[in-house]
């Protein structure tokens, strides 16, 4: 109930964005399974704030310390324990939102929920800053299944309406390997109008959202189980506890629903002796289970809530409308540090149902 | 893990299209709770199979024998089971099938993971009957919703590409109370419309699919758990358990991703003394908790994959190519069927949530 | 959250003593398994009632019905359920407890948490009758555990304070296979005088309870998991689940509490080329996790609470004492039928842990 | 699936005996609860070790930093993280017992499960140590539960056979109270006898065992549920968490299977206006749901395996016996330390049922 995820592995994160730690214990894991470090923090990187022009100033080293279950760079079978500690907290920027809450944020269901309780600070354990633990877990999980031959890459489908080109599944690791992680698209030219949107929003002091793809790769064929744990159902368990996420869909997903069922379905065929279809309109999921194509699913990005454009909302004191401008140092676009918690997030689902 | 949800409720689905019976058994459900048989078959018959023209002609009663945890109609706190007999089962259909699965079915995925042990009959445990008994739990969960005041009506919002005018926020209930509950749409010459192209793709030995809304009213603020049991997850997880559901979106969805912050969020207001949004572009919820306005979420469904043109599969046997013309009854449209489902899923999700 | 037991395996059991039928479910078992419904049917008839002269009046057939999950005698994958129809109802006898709770029994707890909604007839779902769809579940579990090698047997330690001889942990399994199934003990002359006691209980009105050794051979070193899920918190778990437990040991137990440590220890050894201990004070279990030596608990199970002789208890409708007689057919001692209820724990427990 | 406990709350507990630190997470407790550290603190003191002569002399200070999950004294609704860094760490100790597996202790079984990655340095995860974070939560568990006045309590009831008083149901609390926490006993002779036996079988260089008594009282009437979340299936399956637990029984447990029903039986009656039970042989708790009376169990630890004397393994090398003499520091007896751990796994187990 919360921030607990998984089936086989137990997933629990735990911190509040400008508490003295975030983090994550992550339990059975089998032993043996080798840990780079290096590789980890690389990916932790693609996260974190402060790496370019368009996030945050906010800085902060996300770099984990492991309390627990890695020993001499293996799993050792005990629970894994990782912390980040956070050392960059402004308290101070936040105290005028206990009673008048942000626009598109959680300070009005938390108040409600936690009657006045909650750490507000910095939207506390609502802040995006939770995914760093998701990317600690989720790039461990993306570290063994890429020992298994599995693949997961994501890039940037469409900000602000400007829409990257589709990716190819006959070369998608290839391509998704060569992009630049910074900012994750495959047409370089569509990247850049992107960036100009993003500055375009920000000089306004508003924001944008987007889209973005996840392709894997390298899964067998049946893995999943039927109706509430089959694989849409876990992806989107743990995709939709990744903050700013409305959207979710597998192949051809809502546009599918447009289709004839002769034009959806995928023929079955046969190429170098193995069974593949000819399309991949189901994303690679039939009946919850993979159907060893590449597993294709799309996630839909809110426009960041904080803007420090001026904004109407309530004082929770003496219910009177009041108007707020967000202070504090926010992303105008999220999408591109949230490319890598898609992935982990990813990695993390298939690393537990193959688990199974 | 499989067929069983919940965090606080506990509901379990068993059985197979053509097997002897299938049913579900629905735990932890507090004693007390009044039950309405006959609106409870009211609710199923919306789902029901052979209702009109446009449905498979496979006619079942789906009539719930309940064998524990009602008494003199009040649940007893003990665990409620149920079964739905089969009674009209056609198993010669399907022989052929094991050796080639239909395209967009679970038919290949399942051979793989159960090693040909599976049921493969109409689909076994992954046909769209199991969402028979997934109505049964959610029929219950929808009555006593009702008697706290939350109400979940859903419609048709496209099929085929035609669509349903949008609901209005301030009159839902009333719109969708009034509606033809056989064919839900707002407006009847949509619908009309939507009658006209399912009919031409049956006739055409095709299929189509669609779009559905679901809104809940009557939700206080406070509901649901931060990150992996936020709103969002709990919703998606039991919808991405019903078959052909490839798409899921919340409030503004994907449509959300191409606008500014500034238009995405919802001002706070004071209305009749109540704390409101202008809008509710978030649809209801915030940081996975609800804002106390009406949760809404749209779900794609796929065009049904079982279609009598002729398609192109393997044999599994000895990797060739063949042709395939599914026989069998079969809707060319399950969306309007669907409508049910996904309100019975929607109170399954909130009920769990509201009981937490 | 009550009626659902296992980690990798999902148990659900439901019914109550006097309603229109009692079952289980159980979920993600492997496709592939076979099942003998025959010997399946011998298990069950080792608990069924009305099997001898010491056991209650009550005949049931206690025959089920599987409705899914089973497919030309092989598990399919889909959950498996099961039912068995009561036929020999009457639910009289209990009227008059709602008002006075039987001492022993869940009535006045039934009646605090469910608020006077709880079945009352028969103890409802309180009911030693629900060790039948625990013993299905069981049963099965017991049948693909020996096609691995893994043999479960257990005999009456104690009735009435008159004790069998020991099982010898060389010999376990002959010696366990050789004894009578109605009344398990190694030593006929104790188990005459055992009869004899509950004979002598039965003509006062009275009633005796128990011990159970349950022994399990051939299990591989390696089982079970640390902490929570140690094989002592996993059989633990199940076998509280059974009414009338009040105690459970494991190896050694509470005599082990008073040996020196150098006594109580198993010094390790290799016996034919195997890794063994010298003794097996441990009970199998080290750490929560199997050595690989017989895993042995002993239960110890409380006098039968419904006995015929006058005893005090209250109104609740006036707080006024009352005295009672317990009407209603009753086993003066059900020691004998809880040994196969105690295997089909063990065998759930062990096949629960040895998915994983 | 190992460190993870409860249904409403989620426990999950990491850490090895010798790593950089030991710690929990607690989920899904409620906002708005006092934390009062210092009193947490003693509790957390009772089980130190260092504490006086007749323990390991391992220091360590056991001093948890809270990461998450309380602000300003009072929870805020997200995860509770706490850690305690483990200062005192001599490794070298144990490198022998890779290859010589210790009598009594998981270094063998975890050698078979995790195939020699596991982190063998003091038991690693096995080890005692790890029973702090248990009681990190179990101290904070225990002060919410006082606030609504329910109360535990432990004392040592046998140590190498000598037998404390037992308590009286009357007056439990003031008696638990009084008693010295270092070494609880009732009557402190006993208690005399108890500590020249630990210390005369540490001069022996052996280790002895004892049972533990826990009380409960102030316990509301219909807390738990039937089945495998009765009382007992939920105490069982944490305390036989705690290493060295090898029994436990509930109210009059084995020596209850004794006696007759009529005299087991607890006869209801009225007492200042409130229904109690004149006997309470069944530890207050009937159908797994508690009675209001005092809710009573009994836990038997083994003597310490770590014993100094000579003992005979193997070489899982070479497959030869080997004499082993265990290095290290050890407590000749863990009983008066396990006296709290017993008390914090009650309340963790009783805080999570209260809560559902």
């Amino acid at each position: 109930m919360s921030s607990t995820y998984g089936n086989r592995i137990k997933l629990s994160i735990f911190g509040q964005s400008h508490g003295p730690a975030i983090g994550m214990t992550l339990d059975n894991v089998p032993a043996g399974l080798p840990v780079d470090f290096e590789k980890l923090q690389e990916f932790l990187n693609r996260r974190a704030p402060g790496q370019n022009d368009i996030s945050t100033p906010r800085r902060e080293e996300d770099r984990p310390e492991f309390l627990s279950g890695i020993v001499n760079g293996y799993t050792c079978g005990a629970p894994i324990a990782a912390v980040i500690h956070n050392t960059n907290t402004r308290s101070s920027d936040y105290e005028e939102l206990k009673d008048r809450p942000r626009p598109g944020h959680a300070d009005y269901t938390a108040q409600i929920k936690y009657a006045g309780y909650q750490d507000a600070a910095g939207g506390g354990h609502f802040s995006g800053r939770l995914t760093a633990p998701m990317c600690i877990a989720g790039g461990l999980c993306k570290q063994w299944l890429e020992a298994k031959g599995i693949r997961i890459g994501a890039h940037i489908v469409s900000i602000a309406g400007i829409t990257d080109e589709p990716v190819c599944l006959d070369w998608v690791h290839p391509q998704l390997d060569l992009i630049n992680k910074d900012f994750p698209v495959l047409n370089p030219e569509a990247g850049q109008k992107m960036r100009e949107a993003i500055a375009s929003a920000r000089s306004e002091g508003d924001s944008v959202g987007g889209l973005i793809e996840c392709v894997v790769t390298g899964l067998p064929a049946g893995i999943g189980d039927p109706m509430f744990d089959g694989m849409e159902s876990r992806i989107a368990q743990i995709v939709y506890g990744i903050p700013a996420v409305k959207g979710l869909s597998f192949g051809t997903g809502f546009s599918g629903s447009y289709m004839l069922g002769s034009e959806n379905n995928d023929a079955f065929a046969v190429k170098d002796g193995r069974i593949v279809t000819e399309t991949n309109h189901c994303g690679g999921i039939l009946g919850g289970i993979t159907t060893g194509m590449p597993l294709v699913f799309e996630v839909a990005i809110k426009p960041t809530p904080s803007i420090s454009k001026q904004q109407q909302t309530i004082s929770l004191m003496n219910m009177q409308t009041r108007t707020l401008q967000v202070k504090g140092r926010h992303d105008p676009c999220i999408v591109p540090r949230a490319v890598p918690v898609i992935e982990a997030a990813a990695a993390i689902a298939i690393f537990d149902a193959i688990m199974a």
